[in-house]
Parts: structure tokens; sequence; C-alpha cells
């Protein structure tokens, strides 16, 4: 029996729990709260002693890190070869987007979100301009190589069909709702690959992201309310 | 034909010269100088956007990322199974570390190697006491949980033998020798890793740090001349 464990409010959660949907891959559902500190606890650190989400037990065989439970997930169970091609060329790309984006999509992005959200959830405080002001520009800074790098005027980040990689990306620039923020304001070709993502991964896509939805909704409704 | 760019400072690059010679595979060699800004020329940028090295050209396929082009290079070409391994958990493993280097090891060795070396060279003054302490605590921790999750008592970090995460991880911990950091000290069981790992790809290992060596030694008579 596959268990997996997650939090539908991490980004690379949220991946993986779209691409079991997808594939109508049979598994036990272990949610783990962040929010109550459930993935420091005793039992969970033995699964990851990283304490971070997600992971997944397969029989006994434990495995964690987003990018590699993916390739062994898309690998283990009977998926078609579009999530993680097997030509070796197209696969390189998911490979190379994949471990670009640690240090890129996800570090700025996820980085944002928690400067914009996080800290002033925690503090009661925005953070200051500067420093909101410096990862908003590093965050624009990466969206310009992902375009240039990846999506160019393919349909999706690695080419004609969905992978895996576009789940990973996915989750990580809508992780900004929560503050309020379109990451594809001003970019349309951004925004039309999003779409397509979204639409493919319906309707499991819009149920994990409802709290997502609801924060963005909340944010904008206080904009409006400042107005 | 294949053709490397890299510089043989970078530890991404060094990692794939080592396989590329562990395995004969026979390549067109193209140094591309950092200390130089090579890395930054328009024509580079045209290979890696980024401006970052290693890269790759294998007739007219353009790879970055040192994780993809390790992948790409071992199924490739013919090279003995154990480097990457098609066992699916045994390779599962692999990508596993391969994922989690990216914010640990790479991160915190490489930062702390540019805190410690870099800055220096750069500014003629020691970075200050407390930024220092910061870094080193938080490589401690990284190889703490390195050993814990992957090494642990086997002979190399995903196993019985020596994979592609192995020559990643080397060339990271290795790099804090510049400023003369053992980064071994006190860690028998990482230490004889090393050996083994080192051992594994001799005489090219050798050849590829040297000029590390050499800084290592430069660091060391400095600070025996200041005792
Ligand atoms: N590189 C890991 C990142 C995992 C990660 O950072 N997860 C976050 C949630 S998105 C987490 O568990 N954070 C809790 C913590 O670090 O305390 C992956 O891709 O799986
Ligand atoms: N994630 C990349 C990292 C590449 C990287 O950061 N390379 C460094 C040398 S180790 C570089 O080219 N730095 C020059 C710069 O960023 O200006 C990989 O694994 O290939």
């Amino acid at each position: 029996m596959l268990t997996f464990y997650y939090d539908i409010m991490s980004q690379p959660s949220r991946a993986i729990f779209q691409f079991l949907k997808a594939n109508n891959i049979v598994y036990k559902d272990h949610p783990v709260a962040i929010r109550k500190g459930e993935h420091k606890s005793e039992w969970f650190l033995k699964i990851n002693p990283m304490g971070k989400l997600p992971a997944i037990n397969d029989n006994g065989f434990i495995l964690t890190e987003s990018v590699a439970i993916l390739k062994y997930l898309a690998v283990r169970y009977v998926v078609p070869d579009h999530w993680y091609p097997s030509d070796l060329r197209l696969r390189a790309r998911v490979d190379e987007y994949m471990a670009w984006q640690h240090m890129n999509t996800r570090f700025n992005a996820a980085g944002l979100f928690w400067k914009e959200f996080m800290v002033p959830q925690m503090t009661g405080q925005p953070l200051d301009k500067a420093t909101l002001d410096k990862a908003e520009s590093e965050l624009n800074a990466t969206l310009d190589m992902l375009q240039k790098m990846f999506l160019k005027d393919q349909p999706f980040l690695c080419g004609d069909n969905i992978t895996i990689a576009d789940l990973l990306a996915i989750n990580e620039l809508m992780q900004c709702l929560a503050s309020g923020r379109d990451v594809t304001k001003g970019r349309p070709k951004l925004r039309a690959w999003m779409d397509r993502v979204r639409e493919k991964l319906q309707p499991h896509f819009d149920k994990s992201v409802a709290m997502l939805y609801k924060l963005r909704d909340m944010s904008n409704s206080r904009q409006q309310a400042r107005l």
C-alpha cells in the first residue's frame, strides 16, 4: 500500500496530490498539519528526519523530496508517457527544469509568499517595502527566465504535453495568490499556460487550491475596503 | 559530438568532468573561465541564459543543470549501471539525494566557501565572526543530516556502490578546502566515505582538484605563520 503524507497548503504536496488524482492512483491519505506542528512530531520525524512534507511510504519504502517522489510514481505506476517522457531528450528537459526550480521558481515564489503572507500573519505587520520590492523583482527575473528557457512558445513548460515539471511550477506560482498576488499579471503567455495546466488537472485541481482561492478573495476584499 | 562547457573551479563542473573521465566518454573540452567573466559573455549566454556552468551541447541538444546533465550522460552513454541504477528504489534514492542537495549540501557548503574564501578574496577582509559562525553551524546541521538520511553505515551515499550523487556531494564538500577547512574533521565515517569516492575516481580526481589542494596548502601556511 502507498501512504501519502502531505499538507494541502504545501506547494510540492499539492503537485503530488494532483498527480495521484490525475492518474487514479490508489493511496492511503495521510494529511499532516503544518499549522499544528505535526510535521515536527516524533512519529513523522521517523518518516522524514527533515520534518518536511511531502513524503511517501510505498510498502516500507520511504521517500522524501517532491522531485524524487514524482519521478518514482511516474515509473512505479502505469501512467501516460507524457508525464515523464521516456524519450531521452524530452526527459532531460523535464529533469533540467526540476533541478533548476529549486533555486529559482521555488526559491523566489515561496520566498515572496513567505515575506508577503506568512510574516504579516505571524507578526500582524506587513514586511518593510524595500524587502518586499527586492523579493518581487527577484521573482520577476525568475519568471522572465522561466519563459525564456522553458515555456517559450510551447503549450507546456517542457514541450507539447503536460509533465511533472508543470505540476511543480504551477503550484509554486499559485501560492502567491494567498496575498492576492497574481504572478501572471502582464504575462499573457504565462497566464495561458496556467489555464492549460489547470484544465488538464480538473476537477481535482480546484479542489486542491480551494483554500488558496479563499485567501485570495479575502485579500482582495481587504484591499477593496482600503480604497 | 559532445561539447562540455565548464570551469574546473566550479563544484558541479568537476562532478561532470570526473564522470566523463571515469567512463572514458569522448568529448570536446571547452573551459569557460568564471574569473575572466567568460560565463557572462554573449556567446555563452546563448548556451545558458543563466550564465552559469556547467553546460553541454550534444549534437545541437543544449542542456544545463548538473543534476540533469549527469542523468542524461548516464543514460546516453554505455556506463556501468551503478552510476545511476535502473532499479526503481535505488534510483529513487539517488534522485532523492540530488533533489535534497540543492537547499542543503550545496546551499550550505557553497555558502560557507563563499563567505570564508570568496568574500575575503574580494574585499581583503575576513567576514565578521557571527556570520561565519552561523554558516558553519548550518553546514554542520547539513552534514549531520547527510549522514543520518543518506550515508548511514553504507560505503556510498546511496548504497553499496558509487553513484552520481556521490560525485555531486564530494565536490561541494571539498570546495571548503579553499579556505583550509576540512569538513570531515571529527567525522570519521564521512572521511572514510570521501576516501572511497576519491579512490574510485583516480587518477582524474586529484587532477581536477589540484587547484583546491594548492589553495588549502596556502591557507594552511598562512595559518601556520600566524601561530
Ligand atoms: N525540497 C522539498 C521541500 C519540502 C518543503 O520545504 N516542504 C515545506 C512545505 S511546502 C515544509 O514541510 N515546511 C515545514 C518546515 O520546513 O518546517 C520538496 O520538494 O519536497
Ligand atoms: N544548479 C546549477 C548551479 C550552477 C552554478 O551555480 N554554477 C556556478 C559555478 S559552481 C556559476 O556558474 N556561477 C557563476 C555565476 O552565477 O555568476 C547546477 O547544478 O549546474
